[in-house]
């Protein structure tokens, strides 16, 4: 009985702690990366709030619209006036000008944008066009506005048409010794979306997209190789396992991530088997092959054969992998009540609330030497925005209201 | 007179140190990354010399072809059957396979070929057809084959037109937002091409280049900004700084290896103040603003106005730099006799060779922490193979062989 309070009391504790967490962290962005100028977010923002660099990237643009929707939409503290109009600011900066006419279509994406909206750079793959369907889907919840929601749903058909029948729109060439590879990345995203997109839909939506969703989760579970023993990140489409440093590859914590969005998955089917499989091998297996025993967190990437991976930020301590950790062990908690989830959670929650949280300036940093400090202290990159760290919060919160509503 | 003795003793020991590691080092890759089946070389090889993939990157086929052959070529302990024969076969390799006639023109090369020569990236930069150019120039001068010198004119003559006339053949798309950018690597790249071509070859040659030559040197010398205090590593095509992280950009490897390359043009052209240009901005500048005064060594990126830099690695400590370092150095002493350049040489020699030579098993590690540690064990990756380092060692010892003949 006493045992039962104590659980319940940490469980309150991290809800906390998480609550106020995720207060100062939407703190920082709605004070300094709002562009009220032009529109859209400013994304280069150093560890005192100061704008470094003015290039807006579409991936950022796009999650921050969402994750500021999800926010105003769900949690009644955020439901605030400034919060939604700096969301629909965004999404009219992204529809107007992500979208790039010249080179291959009408619907790819920029990766990156000068600060009044020009192209700068395109990338020749898919995630631009994500998180451009991400924000419109949940933009369009909050607006209620259908054109939005059926430019997401074209969006997200020609996104299908590049990764299941002709990827050519994309731009890259074609080339006799590249050979076709599963990426987890793509069926991960794919994933995602179709999640947001069918969320609390009606069931002709649900129906349209549940092939998809049974496709991606497949795709997914392909990534499990060395007889069970490891997830890799790139296999061929067959999944069978790639040659050289590719086919070698894990990434511990886009596995994490995996592991969670097939949870979802499980309990939106019912699949207790998928479950199983999701807590073994994407959420147990990745934690302890990246968890790094002598100075704690997780690497970001390794070999599974043990050489060194070429990438020079291998043994760097991000904070996404952590932000996926805590929602993946917190989740798998949840749907299993198995003490040593939590457990890890708390081990993954003592490291990551120490190391990356600024208490001084707000959010969090983002890259750490695999020793712990601070080696970039920007708290919104090229890649870094208002996102793993808002939605892991989000999430996990939500999460505990659920478990401490179920023990009271 | 003693101390004038000591000097010499010391550049003898400097000397004998850089001979006998330029053995070593070659051993490592006459030993383990010649590919006998298909010819050219295995990039890829761990710290003990076990190959870990079985790409080939084409920069480092035609950098390992040249220095094969420029060793054979003008040191009498080189000229050996084994490295003509290994040059050769890498040149033949090259010619047959690092072309892809997809895409734009047949003169576009490939980034990465599989083992059996076929390609897997294409980059949209002119570096490959760079060391395309580099690797055949040499290679015609040993074989006397005047197809080849020939060949490696043409793709300089496509090189020029890319980056002087219209750079569309590389393949990047037109968008309104890409502002024009001079990257201090692309004069510098082709500064060194008009070197290697024009070295020691009859007037008409080195008259055509001679414009091409002085095009380089000016816009190597735009770099120089804010007043003489600074080299940014992009500016505008007019020579004004760039706005954000792109124009505050400073990487002190690149600038003292370009502060190498302008030495050896005022010594060809007899121009003492790009000489003192040479080295007042770019070997003295960059050291100051780059060597870590607590760890050593020098660092990867740095932002003018003192931003931390979003590249991950910006705090690690790479071979190359080093190697360019040294170079610069001791030509700037050796063309000046300032001894305080020649301390500055000693203390990176004294870093570099205890840090990154590996005496066990040969060869030097790349990649080190910012405190000094080995992060990447590889000797060979995609970036890092028998070049910097072999030149580096080759041109020292070139230096200190003239620097103690006229001490005789």
């Amino acid at each position: 009985m006493l045992k039962r309070a104590m659980a319940i009391l940490k469980l309150e504790e991290y809800r906390q702690k998480i609550r106020t967490e995720l207060n100062n962290v939407m703190d920082f962005w709605l004070k300094y990366s709002h562009d009220t100028v032009y529109g859209g977010f400013f994304n280069c923002i150093g560890k005192n709030g100061k704008v470094y660099d003015e290039l807006k990237y579409v991936w950022l643009q796009g999650r921050q619209v969402w994750m500021y929707c999800r926010l105003y939409r769900t949690l009644e503290r955020f439901h605030r006036p400034e919060i939604l109009e700096a969301a629909k600011a965004g999404g009219t900066f992204l529809r107007k000008f992500a979208r790039v006419s010249s080179g291959s279509g009408q619907w790819k994406c920029a990766f990156c944008l000068t600060r009044d909206g020009q192209a700068v750079k395109v990338q020749r793959t898919i995630f631009s066009e994500c998180f451009y369907v991400m924000a419109l889907d949940e933009l369009s919840r909050v607006t209620r506005d259908e054109d939005m929601r059926k430019e997401a749903e074209q969006m997200m058909a020609q996104l299908i048409f590049w990764v299941r029948v002709d990827p050519k729109g994309l731009g890259r060439p074609e080339l006799a010794g590249d050979t076709p590879t599963s990426s987890m990345a793509v069926p991960m995203m794919l994933l995602c979306l179709v999640q947001q997109i069918t969320d609390s839909r009606e069931q002709d939506v649900v129906l349209k997209y549940m092939e998809l969703g049974s496709w991606c989760v497949q795709q997914i579970l392909q990534h499990i190789q060395r007889g069970g023993t490891a997830i890799l990140e790139n296999v061929s489409p067959e999944g069978t396992e790639l040659p050289g440093c590719q086919g070698r590859l894990q990434n511990p914590g886009h596995a994490l991530e995996a592991g969670w969005f097939l949870l979802e998955h499980a309990k939106q089917s019912g699949d207790q088997q998928l479950q199983a499989t999701a807590i073994h091998k994407f959420v147990e297996l990745p934690f302890k092959c990246g968890w790094d025993r002598e100075h704690g967190g997780l690497l970001y990437f390794l070999d599974v054969d043990g050489h060194c991976p070429t990438q020079l930020e291998w043994n760097m301590k991000l904070w996404w992998p952590h932000c996926e950790a805590l929602i993946a062990f917190l989740m798998a908690y949840s749907r299993t009540k198995t003490p040593h989830l939590l457990e890890t959670f708390s081990q993954v929650f003592e490291y990551t609330f120490s190391h990356f949280s600024d208490g001084h300036n707000g959010e969090w940093f983002g890259y750490l030497s695999q020793d712990g400090k601070v080696v970039l202290d920007f708290k919104g990159g090229p890649f870094k925005g208002p996102f793993h760290v808002p939605r892991c919060l989000y999430l996990c919160e939500g999460l505990l209201d659920d478990l401490l509503k179920n023990t009271a």
